[in-house]
């Protein structure tokens, strides 16, 4: 389908999430890294010189060699990857969709826009909708992938919402240290410890799982209704959140029928085979001891979510533990994967189409 | 009022509870070590050399060169402490108890038993009426501390329970290493990683709560009402047990009346001055990211509960999150505190005056 | 070249290394696993319920559902990869190649053995000759990988010996817990510690590797004369193993000539293409705070040694750091590729070959 | 002794080995804090709104109250300790120093400084001399300890060179995250992890060794000809530096000799009886698997050095291991210790007297 791939540029790329963006686009089929950007004290510099490199993978020379470009509208590319620190990404994305670019952010900036689509291609592809009524107004547009926490979560809830409604969902993370970039956590805190608050992330949780959810009438988002109480802890574990929750649901619904939702649940991405989509994007490990980050965490190279210890809970209806990879699901794959369903779905080249058209009755 | 004091003995003395119990015992101004037991590989072998000690404190040399006793009732003193696994407890404890000893013990065997007090001190004295009881049948007796985790949560609701009645509390906890013994979790298993699942806790919470704070009608403990959920968690934090507690209360309660009652609770122990009471009981602290185990598990010698985070929850009434030492407070230093009750309280004497009575109808 | 696989058979699969040799394994061009044994209590079971799965890579459902044999040279094949404990293997690999087989032992029974190979195939290929005069003798054969750290440090050494002799080598290795197998390092122990002493390790390392770089004249092997003297500590690090090198060299030899010397470094894997074989054996790394476990021990899945910091030592000629990875390089992905080297070399077929001329004598 | 308390202040008083001043400093017998003083963006800031305490003693209202001074020599006391960091704490103790304050500074800035002494009041008490000509130029004194891991290596060396000269010493460190501190290293690169480098740290052992040893003539230094060759690595420990440690000896020393002259060793501190001075500053662990972080670097009350493991060496002459707390021996405790001796040597009343005499000049 794409002979030639399409050339994208990553905001923000030299920290946590910027590096995964670089790990998960360097053999990636159909895009192309052709620019990276960074702060004012980067540009210029050698990405190697610039970056502390922490991924595993070693770092490609040509891009180790690429020069920092400004965080400014003048790429030659329609699609940005935005891995920009939410103190600055609001304006910045602002600026790009407003030049025509299409946005892919991972920023909580937008995330609660009016417009602006909380994606996940397995949950709730409609949202895409809302990327055209970006575009409907002659500009680029802005997609977001949800809080890392959130998006696990989402996907263990989707099969279980195409049976049977949630009223209420009591969620307490345990949330790995990459979670907080880089430098992010001191050591000095983490090591034998745990730190029983994350800033704004339960307030995060609570309020995009029900923007995640909602419904689409005459392109409006209709917020659904459930109650969320999150309460969220760091702890001493590098990469994969880990969430345990507990639901109260409209009417009672039977384990084998959940366990068995999970397992064959297929979204979007697998239908369209989309070269990031996990073949199971949902894992219900039966064993009573899983799942677990350190054992979990790179299933489906990061995309699947894994879920266990599905039990019974006293007062409320059932409960689970929830574990994904933060920085590939929750982060860089996620937003990689809502860029595949763009371009999939027709909306890149929507987007370039109506450049074309703009141009020439420019040019008239 | 201890001239003499107390000679007391350990049964299972090698293990991680055992090693706690010596480390508290050894300079204690009421009680002093005479005797420790082991199982049968052990008897007869110096203490420091069937033991692996991992206490900080260094072993002290007379305890270092005591050797190690049969765990039978035959040991020259009135009290022994039993740190046993649960796997042999019951019916060792049974023997020591009809043998006339008064067994503090830490197990779990005889926690649920009908006259056996499930005892912390600070929160349901009342309960060694049940010591009476048993004693009454001309035996010794058995008095129990809850589980490690239970120990800390029930000392966050009793202050608020003196106020306002619980209707369910959700509970996920993040427990320490030490809380599975000595070897216990293998490291391979738990660094950089969490294990959702502890053999039999959730459990032990879900029972146990209801028990410590049962109300006592003619030497009968009738069960408090509140519906548990508990989900326990293994976390990479050497000692220190944190729970995530929301709670469905029966009217709602100001926050500020709750910190309040928390942060000047006393209970017996307090008024008792016994030796191993700490001056605050419970503690909680205003900074938004406490409490954390490696800064707060030592407050008040490893005897103070610490609690943080109070807040509204979205759909029950309120949150926090409840921190304690689960080898000292959730283990020995609970058990010890146990046993200073019951000696302040006079039933040592009790004992060892009905001891005196059999003993002298027995010579007639 | 192999158009059927060769069956092979895994001794001792249910530990640590028999873990990484099944993961090794499940989708190796040449080889296929046929069979796997354990101890007597796992004998019968399916392996998925005698083994604690900790590989990261999912257990294949056909090797969760074979049946564990027992550990008895009548397998069907000639190929045995031994992942035994040292208790008990040598005199169960000592049977197996009486009775015909190629043992492929990752033990240290056998390792100082007169005609037994410690074998590096980047370092000493040339001891596959014991192997010949093994099999001369009408048995099977056993060949040894060394100590999971030593080989490590023999790949650093090899291309600087190739260039000057060294004298003596001061070795200081900060070691993972994998090394010590399931369960192995209690968490209790090493979480927010060293433990400063790992059983038998340093006397292994002292003598293995003068083995290592033994000469070999008319089949006998004449131990290198370099003094070894080595400290191991055990450090809170999941995989890979560490070293601290100093070594006194015969003459003085300049940084960039040994850099270069290890940059370009190849073996006989190398030279062979082997399936197992890293592209680049060495890789010395140039930024001042490498290597590190956790970003480099899968460098060449895991088959690749790395080292840095290169500099001149005070009194001693130069020092360094290695990296490898302790249950790949270092053990199952070691003794593998020490079988892909056997069967290269015909010396599968040179056993085959003389088992079926055994096997037509005794049929006259 | 002393009636009245010692007016001090605390030079950079929030970091890591600031809290730890104030920590051992709150109920000192002798001294008292009457100031503390911070970074421009601290001052006039209460301490606990200005400083995020890391101490597991709880902070007291006191001092969390207490207003943060500028860091400029106009402070009602005669004895400044400095946590300052070294990239500042050179021209700031300089002015100190010329305003008439004692200095007893952890920084790295005046270590070398020719007539300032390297202090550690074990092992070179005599170096105090070196504050006599200081104050003789009618100013003030910096007197400082030397780096954290070369306290502890140092105490070592002290009872071996009271028998046999030290040709070379091989140091192989295994050092904590505390070491670097606040915020010090990230979570992210530390945890299951080796970092094989920490900056400048090797050039100090190696340069800070040959001058406490040094000997003293006419008030003159001359540096022992000891060769130090160091290599330092950041190892995931919270608090605890570990040394492995080879020797060179002038002649070969019976290993009783040395443990018992390690074992039986005093110093001035011990026979001054200094308040912060433990009763034994080297402790010799028999165990073979001692010493251990987590298990002795509280030892002392973090004063007591810990080795363990003395070995030979196959080509040096012995090797052992070497443990102190790095934030208490190895940097605040260390410099208190230093202020006590000077303080009991009457070096504070012969600064006193030489201010109340030029004072007295000065107004005639």
């Amino acid at each position: 389908m794409h002979q030639k791939k399409i050339p994208i540029a990553i905001l923000g790329a030299t920290g946590m999430v910027g590096q995964r963006f670089i790990e998960l686009l360097i053999d990636h089929p159909w895009f192309e890294i052709i620019a990276i950007t960074g702060s004012e004290r980067s540009v210029g510099k050698r990405y190697a010189d610039a970056a502390h490199w922490m991924m595993t993978t070693p770092l490609p020379e040509n891009i180790a060699d690429m020069l920092i470009d400004s965080t400014v509208p003048i790429l030659p590319c329609d699609i940005v990857f935005s891995a920009l620190d939410s103190k600055v990404a609001g304006e910045i994305e602002d600026n790009f969709a407003k030049s025509g670019y299409l946005v892919i952010s991972n920023s909580s900036s937008h995330r609660m826009d009016e417009n602006v689509p909380l994606l996940i291609p397995e949950v709730n592809p409609s949202q895409l909708e809302l990327v055209e009524k970006q575009l409907a107004k002659g500009t680029g547009a802005i997609v977001t992938n949800p809080n890392c926490s959130a998006v696990g979560i989402a996907m263990s809830f989707k099969p279980l919402l195409d049976i049977v409604d949630i009223e209420s969902a009591h969620i307490v993370t345990m949330q790995a240290i990459s979670g907080a970039g880089y430098p992010g956590v001191s050591a000095f805190d983490i090591t034998d410890n745990i730190i029983p608050h994350i800033s704004g992330e339960e307030k995060k949780i609570q309020i995009e799982l029900p923007k995640i959810f909602a419904s689409l009438e005459d392109g409006n988002l209709f917020y659904h209704a459930m109650k969320i109480s999150a309460q969220c802890n760091r702890v001493p574990v590098v990469d994969g959140h880990t969430a345990c929750i507990s639901l109260k649901l409209k009417r009672p619904i039977a384990s084998e029928e959940l366990i068995n939702a999970w397992n064959t649940f297929k979204g979007e991405p697998q239908k369209l085979n989309l070269p990031s989509a996990p073949k199971s994007p949902v894992i219900y490990l039966k064993e009573h001891h899983f799942p677990q980050p350190k054992m979990h965490r790179n299933l489906g190279k990061g995309m699947s979510v894994s879920i266990g210890r599905l039990q019974p809970c006293t007062f409320m209806d059932l409960k689970f533990i929830v574990l994904s990879h933060n920085t590939i699901r929750g982060a860089a794959g996620g937003a990689l994967l809502n860029a595949e369903l763009l371009v999939k779905k027709g909306l890149l080249s929507a987007l370039q189409n109506s450049k074309l058209k703009n141009h020439a009755l420019a040019s008239c």
